[in-house]
């Protein structure tokens, strides 16, 4: 096995719905992350794409071979990967494979959707379809239902009062607008307080507005190759030294380990067993917080802080810039938003830009390694990379 | 690069729109895929599956998970491939690299769809997603027009006239029907001379009714292992010897080479280079008759038959069993129909039953090198593997 390095990222901003298709978003970052590499469209082998919706978003099915074409890649071999939100994470964890092994020397990996251009209602109804369709939503279950229910779950498990995790919920709501402040790629630049958040709309209770991501248009881009190659195009190359995923069927199914997510114990173990790493030597981390519980039941898998304790180090800034790991200094898809198949690939753009330092006000000093979690459905799809600075 | 072989299939019977969801037709054609192999579902390291429109037929998002889930592979990394026509394919070749390059030893790759559940009005428009959404469907075009433009594009170029070219492709269809006659798990049973394809009713000139495949229901599954694994659970290895894969654009993009599809041209040599081999190797082939016509492009492009040429060899015997190269013994897409997301899976089904001498009636001697060939859109994705009896 070779050792795979990133050697440039791209990453449009996340936004609310706006007027270019998925392919051209997803050129825009790709642009980016090659010219960085000093790269052509011709020097890339194969391309590994996440998306979606863009079936129901757009009508563009194989939008992969599309955006390969667009920018002018032509040839290549293109797969597109649908975990839902962990699409763009499984597509760079098979394009690091394939460099790894040797097939491919130059690939590009990344993610494309426009979510936010549904609406919310609809994605909503429409992401459902992402649980089990012969169980699950049928009975009126969409994923603000399966995560309020796992903050139950969670109350109940850890002896935690409802009120009191709602404050503790509010707390990395917070966390993250702060972060996506200084993010200029992030959908929201919206600072929030705890009482703006306690007090606003209930969605599912006890998830209030604040405690859910937004769908967002977007798109990033991924280069990725071989060590060899890698030294001559950059001096900051950044390695994946660690890739995990695993899958689990309908919550009924998971039972015995709710509120925890069976599928991300599985992955985070790969990767840290590949990796050769523990969970004490991470030091940024990009996790999956399409709610508020989410970030808390995510840290804790990870095995960032003990189960039922990740919301008290939320509040002691355990998991802030500067505290024990530094957890979604992007504003995590909370306030840098969530382009459902990009999704992944916004979290390695984060966490290869802070390993090289080029974070700016929301940069984790001294970082050397960083983690991506992207969960896919409610536990469908569970994916996690460990990254090196090089 | 290890050898992988595949030691074990399953298929469903392909049919019209049934009961089973994906999830269950999938878990059919896997046990039997397994049963083969002596093996059960924890053996399985990893899932890669075709599924293209199980979203909109079902519903079903993320199939991947809950099919793993389902046959009780519990908590293993399950991808899905959506690449139109071709996802089933191009599963088979990223499970073939994740075995040859030693990262698993023992994978479940497949395909499962329910396109006949749509209806056939409702999943050709459906279907056209399939194509260029900017500039492709919003025109109109749907897949019977794209082939339309094919034929006469061909019929242009080498000087058939277009009342003989229909004669020719007629010829391809009856082929089929007959030896769908043969195949106990193909969706038509019907024998059709070419008085009656010639008669049955235009769907885009010059394309008639029995030029178009069907959409089906189905699902097949392909349990691949390392060598080493495979000497222990059979004594029928097929080895998977050549892989390829390319993409392309909007047609309006590949203009210079319609009507040849140039994804197949780059797509097969990288099959037939891995393999050390040329067409003239090839014994049997199921390739990708989405329409009469695409039978007559394949067969040229893929190197069996001058370019210009096919119909006649057609004509000649030269495409059938006992002839030059045996095209389609499985009935094809066009009698054995087309699960959109399944087909590639099922076209391996079908080389591996005749490597191994099983297939009865339709089976063609001493066959010992096979190939399929799977053609996802309007070119977007094209998808070939060579296989070899152990």
């Amino acid at each position: 096995m070779r050792k795979v390095a990133v050697v440039g990222v791209g990453q449009t901003k996340f936004s609310g719905a706006q007027e270019k298709t998925g392919v051209e978003l997803f050129a825009e970052s790709a642009m980016d992350a090659l010219s960085e590499a000093s790269l052509k469209p011709k020097d890339i082998q194969a391309l590994f794409l996440g998306n979606c919706l863009g079936d129901f978003t757009e009508g563009q099915g194989m939008v992969q071979a599309f955006a390969a074409d667009n920018i002018g890649a032509f040839g290549i071999p293109a797969n597109k990967y649908d975990g839902a939100c962990a699409s763009a994470s499984m597509a760079i964890r098979d394009a690091f494979w394939w460099v790894a092994s040797g097939f491919y020397d130059v690939v590009l990996a990344g993610g494309t959707e426009r979510a936010a251009t549904m609406g919310t209602s609809l994605a909503t109804r429409t992401f459902a379809m992402f649980s089990d369709s012969r169980y699950e939503y049928p009975c009126g279950i969409t994923f603000p239902g399966v995560f309020a229910m796992l903050a139950h779950l969670y109350s109940a498990k850890y002896g935690i009062p409802l009120e009191k995790l709602k404050e503790q919920m509010a707390v990395t709501s917070v966390q993250s607008h702060r972060y996506g402040m200084l993010n200029p790629r992030a959908h929201f630049h919206k600072e929030i307080t705890i009482e703006k958040a306690l007090g606003s709309p209930m969605v599912s209770q006890p998830l209030q507005l604040y405690d859910c991501c937004p769908f967002s248009d977007g798109a990033a881009a991924v280069v990725l190759t071989s060590e060899e190659k890698a030294k001559k195009l950059t001096n900051q190359p950044v390695y994946i030294i660690g890739i995990g995923q695993a899958s689990a069927g309908p919550l009924a199914n998971q039972q015995e380990y709710l509120p925890r997510i069976r599928a991300r114990e599985i992955s985070s173990k790969q990767a840290y067993e590949m990796a050769g790493l523990t969970p004490q030597d991470i030091d940024v981390c990009e996790l999956h917080d399409c709610f508020s519980i989410a970030s808390l039941i995510a840290a804790e898998s990870l095995g960032f802080f003990d189960f039922g304790q990740a919301g008290e180090a939320w509040e002691k800034g355990e998991a802030a810039i500067g505290g024990k790991v530094a957890i979604n200094p992007s504003g995590g898809l909370k306030a840098k938003g969530h382009p459902i198949g990009a999704t992944g690939a916004g979290q390695v753009y984060e966490i290869v830009r802070q390993l090289r330092g080029e974070c700016g006000e929301r940069q984790v000093e001294g970082a050397k390694i960083g983690m991506t979690d992207t969960l896919g459905g409610d536990g469908g799809t569970l994916c996690n990379l460990i990254l090196q600075r090089g």
